[in-house]
């Protein structure tokens, strides 16, 4: 039986280069002989792409944020289980674009759902299954929102206005000071070069781990 | 300001004859007076319907029992923002086919999840909106599926074997019995004549109480 993988999330707001960075750490992970699943959340499923369309759907501008928060979450228990939890099980690494994380920023901090609320969806909804790794980036909301600018059509979060990815940004920090083992916040504004670095630092010792 | 409106739901297993006593009670309210808003779980928003189509569809096999409590839980959290509160608010009565007595029978009784944590998503998801009258529908399941099996294409839930209806008709009585105040179970295997008659005179007391 093959040892267990290891689980890395990216985070951060809109153009902070976690598509960017996923790439480059990708080929790095891949170069030091690990098994790779990249996945996304939303989505990353069958279900959750469907959830996805829906949710970053900027001609659904209603749906409250009761109901965001359930979607993501349908979204996640499904990922979790059909693809997260067989890989790491199978000894891949498994790198995803956002995970629970997220929630916590975008619909805790962002559009104020409690956050003992979201801890409870996690502690069933997810099965267990947390990140080794969270690598933050971490940037100002303008450098990222001007970076994003150029990405065609905003989705229906991308619209918000600054003073969400603000709240987004805070929240994320938080979460990141109240677990520094598990989170690494990198320093976004840095050149790509930089930050590859730093996440490739960051992810050394998950190799000796176990 | 207008007194508030009525909320009944409708419940039962599949071929109970929910549409068909939906219909005619319709009807009957119409004639007293009421002025009705009626909708359907899941569905009743556009974000509903597009989760309708996405958990009833039979081309996503997969749904975990986890996410497919959360996707019902975003329609109904929907729902009662976007649809029944206002009504409800300004006075109109409320038909619903199905609500959340809905998921404690299929999502708690036939697919196991546990009755605590439906009750947690009940406490923040709705709202505080409770039915004021529920209309069980109770039939053996044998004769529901046979009333069914005219009606085209079975969906995702419907596939389910008998076992999975016989949980959900014991989730459904069990839900009954402990609020007797707030169900009214009719015998669905009466004509649909008697059974319109049934749920009228469930009905009429709402005229008075305020
Ligand atoms: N470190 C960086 N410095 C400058 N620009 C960057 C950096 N990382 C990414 N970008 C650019 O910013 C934009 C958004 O990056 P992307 O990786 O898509 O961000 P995200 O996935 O976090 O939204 C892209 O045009 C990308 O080329
Ligand atoms: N009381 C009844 N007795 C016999 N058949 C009925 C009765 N009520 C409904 N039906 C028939 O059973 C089938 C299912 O009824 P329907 O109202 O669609 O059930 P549901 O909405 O609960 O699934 C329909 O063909 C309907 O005409
Ligand atoms: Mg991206
Ligand atoms: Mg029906």
């Amino acid at each position: 039986m093959s040892e267990r993988g290891r689980f890395i999330s990216l985070e951060g707001g809109e153009g902070a280069g976690k598509s960017t960075l996923l790439a480059g750490l990708h080929a790095h992970l891949l170069q030091r002989g690990v098994r790779l699943l990249q996945v996304r959340e939303p989505g990353g499923t069958s279900l959750g792409e469907a959830i996805r369309s829906i949710v970053l759907d900027p001609a659904h501008p209603a749906i409250s944020a009761e109901s965001e928060l359930l979607l993501m979450f349908a979204s996640r228990a499904q990922l979790v289980r059909e693809r997260i939890q067989p890989a790491l099980e199978e000894g891949q690494w498994v790198l995803c674009d956002r995970y629970v994380d997220a929630s916590y920023a975008y619909q805790g901090g962002g559009r104020g759902q409690p956050v003992e609320r979201i801890a409870e969806l996690e502690r069933w909804a997810c099965a267990g299954v947390k990140p080794d790794l969270t690598l933050l980036l971490d940037l100002p909301v303008s450098t990222g929102r001007a970076r994003a600018a150029g990405r065609g059509a905003a989705d229906r979060i991308e619209i918000e206005a600054d003073a969400f990815f603000e709240r987004v940004r805070h929240a994320y920090r938080e979460r990141a000071q109240a677990e520094p083992e598990r989170f690494r916040v990198i320093d976004a504004s840095l050149s790509p070069g930089q930050v590859l670095q730093a996440a490739i630092a960051a992810t050394d010792p998950l190799f000796e781990a176990s």
